[in-house]
């Protein structure tokens, strides 16, 4: 049986050592202003952008483009297992559709907000991405953060990984890198399809190697 | 007073997720053979190859070119403050002259090394460069981890940093990146100045941005 997914891209900035986020976790601006430009692109292409709760506690994204009307808008997802989402964060605004994503033991709910449960301890991301499929979501997005990541690759759910490495160095053992997690026995490979001068970083992209 | 140091190249490589180890610390293979043929060019190149003992307990690396003779070989040099350096590490075989870095209040001594003492807590890198300088050192190769990187940065003592960027994704919160240690308040900038395919990944070539 043929289960039917979204296509997911993967985008996130790190550092030349690989972080996304200083040890405070904090929004750092590693992206040039042409990157930027290419996410709002990669955005606004997307049928959907999700993050984990992680991002919004520390960041509290709108994750909207500006410009776009609230049809227009891609659908915004926060992957909540425990419904730790404020009734205050910007992605609960009325710019877009927003779905929060509990696991099926959590009861929370958000006012202008549709909620999805699926899984036990961490949300289900394979019944979540059948159930985006089914609604009609063809394109996804996935922002962040770093745990999010880790398990949509540990998932195999990755089909494009677009990551903009900016010239600078924070570092610290504890920062947040593009994937956290407990981390892989077997290194998940990749290829470099691209690679392009942004402003004053780099954009590399890869996809998955297929090992059929 | 201007204080003369050898001219030190930063050299790693990391995941396409900034890891450059698993979360198990063990060495994997995240060059390919060019970038391998490439490491060892800058070896052969350098007065001396420098790690820190961390990357000495989890690799055991002999730190020397294969087919150079003891007085053709680089120095190597073992940060190793607390002298935790086992008399049975392949640094200190005979093919190659070795220098371990104790701090001042350590007393440790190893069979056919020579010891240099400096620095509290951790070894002091800024009088380690001048006395490295004083005794012929020009060009320095700082090898890893992830620890010791991060200390060349924040005093900032790095003249280059290549670092090449495998095609793979290993994620782990806790895996050593390029540069741990506690994090900087404010970032490194840094201006890349090389990009170039080698195998299956890409080097990146980055110096230090001069604020003055
Ligand atoms: N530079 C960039 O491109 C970029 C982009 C985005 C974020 N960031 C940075 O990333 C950091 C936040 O990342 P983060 O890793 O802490 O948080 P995150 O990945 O945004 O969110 C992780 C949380 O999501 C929940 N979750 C639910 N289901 C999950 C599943 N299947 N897999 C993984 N997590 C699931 C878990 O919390 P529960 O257990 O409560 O459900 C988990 O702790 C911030 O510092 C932010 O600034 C950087
Ligand atoms: N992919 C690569 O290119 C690459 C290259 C090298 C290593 N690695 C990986 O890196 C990992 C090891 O890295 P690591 O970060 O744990 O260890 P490390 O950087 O090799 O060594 C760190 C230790 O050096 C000592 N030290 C003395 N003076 C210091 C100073 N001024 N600054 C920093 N450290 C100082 C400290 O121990 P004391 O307090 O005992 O003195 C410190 O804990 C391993 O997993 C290895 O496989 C990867």
């Amino acid at each position: 049986m043929i289960i039917m997914r979204p296509f997911v891209t993967v985008n996130c900035a790190m550092t030349a050592d690989g972080k996304i986020a200083s040890v405070l976790r904090k929004q750092m601006r590693i992206s040039s202003a042409e990157d930027l430009a290419r996410v709002k692109e990669l955005r606004k292409n997307s049928d959907a952008i999700l993050v984990g709760i992680g991002t919004v506690l520390s960041d509290d994204p709108h994750l909207t483009v500006k410009g776009l009307s609230y049809e227009e808008n891609p659908l915004r997802i926060v992957l909540d297992g425990r419904g730790r989402l404020p009734e205050t964060a910007r992605v609960l605004d009325d710019l877009a559709e927003t779905l929060i994503v509990t696991c099926e033991n959590c009861s929370k709910t958000w006012a202008g907000a549709e909620v999805l449960r699926t899984g036990r301890d961490k949300v289900n991301l394979t019944d979540l991405m059948e159930k985006l499929y089914d609604r009609g979501i063809r394109t996804l997005m996935v922002e962040g953060g770093g745990e999010v990541i880790s398990s949509f690759f540990e998932n195999g759910l990755v089909d494009k990984y677009c990551v903009f490495v900016g010239s600078m160095i924070i570092g610290g053992r504890t920062a947040p890198t593009p994937a956290d997690g407990n981390g892989f026995e077997q290194p998940v490979n990749l290829k470099l399809v691209d690679y392009k001068i942004l402003g004053n970083g780099l954009l590399l992209t890869y996809e998955p190697v297929n090992d059929l």
